[in-house]
């Protein structure tokens, strides 16, 4: 290929609006082009690594005996009212109406439509089924950002499991768990499995796989001494205990403006106590004026689930994780109340609130609350707070889950070592998913003894352009890309140095003629250019290797050969240069 | 491959919905389901045949210097309405509405998005351009049908050429052609190219690929003395005259019912006379009862151009094209007036209708009509007809214009031969489109001098699930699929016959892996099915060779060789089998 027949417009700038690496890189280097918010044109390099991503997925799905298929991206509304994400969906979902007046939805994922396939299977002894394809996704995100990494619409390889028992499943995970880690090595991404929530897609368990990243959105922990990895919508740590005074808090606020509560002292050492905060809205001034730091304090948060107002009570110190409260809950959608909700509810403003008191509202309580004692929360009275509170004597906790976020040095659950939180990629994700679908959608085989069986199904995802944005973030520097052999759209730019008799420009086609042959892929830099602007621009689009051929070198049978990972450069033979080229080529 | 691990459900009867040939054995033969009408999933052995139509398509596309982009399937409402197509493309186009509030359209093609890309271009040096995609169609047809062969959503190859000059794009378009040439002939599917209306693409010139099939809904006149073919939207002929009399007719009708009209008699030898026709409502009822013979009969249609009313003039005998009128009147929508409008127009009822008379409206005429004489029409009154009309003296033409469908037999224009009229499917549509798309978005680079150009854009598509419909199509038989070398799913299947001792199954085993590794797509039936079945289902879904092994010829040392082409059987040595093999595999 002649990079003059090639088109890369590569730009001299950072494109303004980029935030990602791989976001300015792929668009300077004139791999992709934005359409609309979320919609990306792939140009002709871009084209090619996704052909090589493609094709690496595709190998390890044949290897673990899946099939592939094509779906269609339009599906009838109805197959997605059968499983009750017609509605689950909400904005994600792209929805639309069709000239007979029937409501269609753009495939987000394909669960569905290959659970409607799967009604066709008979017999247990069809059983395992691994399908999969490669089809577009669409997906209206609230906010489409970073480039490929975030996007409304892309190409997906999904697969999807279908086993008589658990341990099938479990088998057809593991398999898939394997041949995903297999991907990630082959196409020179770094990527681990962590454990995650199932999220939408319900089911009993799920793998995801991260890449770490600047421009990542997800934050993973994991342990440096035993290998656990989770996401924090999942992660748990060892927590050391708080160690609660025995004994009855000194009074530190100002003493006139608290009174005495009524409370019986059954439980703890200390009575409640309401004192008087006046300005004091929220852990840290609680901690700063009036000293009672933020692991004795209890946060209550006012969330609406599912529509239903909930407290939620954290340690006072420690965030909630929106994920673990919908996952405690089995629930779709959580927000926090708005500030006349909880004032309806509570009588007070955020700042002041508290789990006592006759409300009347479900209390969910994260893990690190069991037991303690002689805590500070909010009065449910403006300016007001308790101290002297205990969980389970003065609190009735409607509910306990983990609900907090992990943060970097807490100690592993499993080895004790300190964990780190790191910013990540999801490259991809795979969920066991029971028989949600498949009863939704009637699938039933029959068994050995002729009993009507329910298959389990799994389903399994690798974002294809997102792979190929993550592989950037993994492989860039200031002067470009710099792809990992396996994907590089050329295995080597070819650079024609100035010569005025043709003799050079010559013996290069000749080359480039001869690599072509040997399988080497080869982008031949014919381009009126100078040296410097060829050198940079092979820089730029991170073909990872250069071979410079100049009237001097070909004079004396040599090339120089460049190496994009760490800029060495070496003289080559031209009399060994194609099998020499050929070993190196990805 | 094993049979029994691969996901092929065959049936035994027929689907009941399956009017094209196609349809029946792609949903029998396990190749395809469908989710809803005009939305097809394409199972294992679909999947398969789509990607080698696919790799032949990419091969002739590469060969022509076209480079691969993949452009989204979603686009926003804004770029069409740059071209006007947003509103021109009506309920064939679907749209949604984001959740911004934005409208999209899910892409009927990309001339649009890819001129959008071409805005980039800056100099007449980075010409010609040819880009081309892979990627999902979705058309909101009014009538899905046939299978695979009429479709909601389908992948298309398209391409997209800029040039310089006419003379470029002429070059671009002629590559082109020879490309859709060589894939159909490499495909191994009967097809030919025949100029075609350009329809709502626009521009100056197209030719439809046409593979001739029963279940085609394309008619195509052709010529077969001089190779002449066109589809009838644009077919021509060189149709004989009709000698009108050169006196005064003679009356024919009841002579009480008609009147004299008050016309002068310039331009003919006689004088329009209204006449009674009473019950006589046609072209055909007009010849019974009156004897006027249909060709000198004027057939007068009103329609709806654009939402105007327009008189249509034709030979009795012929019948309108209604792309014919649009490409006349480079209109977009054309419809038939209803009773009503006629009525409000005319006075009159369908059945005595005429272009005579005050009614103001355009006259558009066909051809056939030019220096006609002593014609029949409606009077514009019911039940009666005027005689003696001469278009010219008579009636004013707005406009001349090729109108009617040529029908077979009639002389080929180019060399007299009598024209055969084939029904076809159409796979394939190349267009010069001019400057239409490149004008509206602003595409436009520097010349030569440095002067504004505006490129000339092409556009070329192949629908490729419908190539494989077409290829099922022109290759079947009453057992079923007779796949062409070049795209079957598989070269061979490999057929076990039952065997106690396991060592067919074994040497079947070991024959299977020599000849993967020799290259050979081999199928190896082991299911446990009576050797009936397997030979049925081998048939059914179409592979070129069976191979068929037993004990007794595994201990002669030969299997038995059947060409699924023509039946034909023969044996062949184990030893030479995969060379063999090898040399018949596609």
């Amino acid at each position: 290929m002649r990079w003059s027949q090639l088109y890369v417009p590569t730009l001299r700038e950072d494109p303004a609006d980029a935030d990602a690496a791989s976001h300015r890189l792929l668009v300077r280097a004139g791999y992709v082009r934005q359409l609309a918010a979320g919609h990306y044109s792939l140009l002709p390099l871009a084209a090619r690594v996704r052909a090589r991503i493609v094709a690496v997925v595709r190998e390890e799905m044949e290897r673990i005996g899946a099939q592939e298929f094509l779906l269609p991206a339009l599906h009838p509304a109805e197959l997605w009212r059968r499983t009750g994400r017609w509605e689950s969906m909400g904005e994600e979902m792209f929805r639309l109406t069709d000239r007979k007046g029937a409501e269609q939805a753009l495939g987000m994922t394909h669960e569905e439509v290959f659970a409607h396939l799967a009604e066709e299977l008979r017999s247990y002894r069809q059983l395992p089924q691994t399908w999969y394809q490669f089809q577009t996704k669409f997906r209206d995100e609230a906010r489409p950002r970073s480039g490929l990494l975030r996007v409304r619409e892309f190409t997906m390889k999904d697969s999807y499991s279908f086993d008589l028992d658990e341990a099938g499943m479990a088998r057809s995970f593991e398999a898939h768990r394997l041949a995903y880690l297999r991907i990630f090595e082959r196409l020179g991404l770094p990527a681990f499995g962590v454990r995650a929530s199932s999220g939408a897609m319900g089911g009993s368990g799920s793998v995801e796989f991260m890449s770490p990243s600047a421009a990542g959105e997800d934050l993973v922990v994991r342990c440096p001494g035993c290998g656990y990895a989770a996401n924090t919508e999942k992660a748990l740590s060892a927590l050391p205990a708080v160690a609660d005074p025995a004994e009855r808090t000194e009074r530190t606020g100002p003493a006139e403006q608290t009174e005495r509560t009524d409370r019986s002292d059954q439980a703890g050492t200390f009575a409640v106590e309401e004192f008087a905060t006046p300005g004091a809205r929220g852990i840290e001034e609680l901690a700063e004026r009036h000293g009672i730091a933020p692991e004795r304090q209890l946060k209550t948060l006012v969330q609406v689930v599912d529509g239903a107002l909930t407290l939620v009570l954290l340690r006072g110190d420690h965030a909630l994780v929106e994920q673990k409260l919908l996952d405690a809950l089995g629930a779709s959608a959580a927000r926090p109340a708005t500030a006349e909700e909880i004032a309806a509810a509570l009588g007070a403003s955020p700042g002041s609130l508290g789990p006592l008191g006759g409300h009347g509202l479900p209390v969910l309580a994260d893990e690190a609350l069991r037991g303690r004692t002689g805590l500070t929360c909010g009065a449910n009275r403006d300016g007001f707070h308790l101290r002297g509170v205990s969980i389970g004597r003065d609190v009735r906790v409607t509910r306990w889950a983990d609900l907090r976020e992990v943060t970097a040095g807490e100690p592993c659950a499993e080895c004790g070592a300190a964990l780190e939180v790191l910013r990540t990629i999801e490259v991809g994700h795979i969920f066991q998913l029971g028989r949600r679908y498949t009863e939704a959608l009637g699938v039933a085989v029959a068994g050995p003894a002729g009993e009507r069986v329910v298959p389990l199904m799994g389903s399994y995802g690798i974002g294809v352009e997102r792979l190929l944005a993550a592989l950037v973030e993994a492989h860039h520097d200031e002067r470009g890309i710099r792809w990992p052999a396996a994907v590089a759209p050329f295995d080597l730019v070819l650079t024609v140095l100035p010569d005025r008799g043709g003799a050079v420009a010559e013996a290069a086609e000749r080359l480039c003629g001869e690599l072509g042959a040997a399988g080497v892929r080869v982008l031949l830099d014919d381009r009126a250019e100078r040296p410097g602007v060829k050198f940079a621009d092979a820089e730029l689009i991170g073909v990872p290797w250069r071979l410079t051929l100049g009237a001097r070198g070909l004079a004396a049978g040599t090339a120089e050969l460049t190496a994009r990972a760490d800029g060495s450069t070496r003289e080559l033979g031209l009399d060994a240069a194609v099998p020499e080229l050929r070993a190196l080529a990805g």
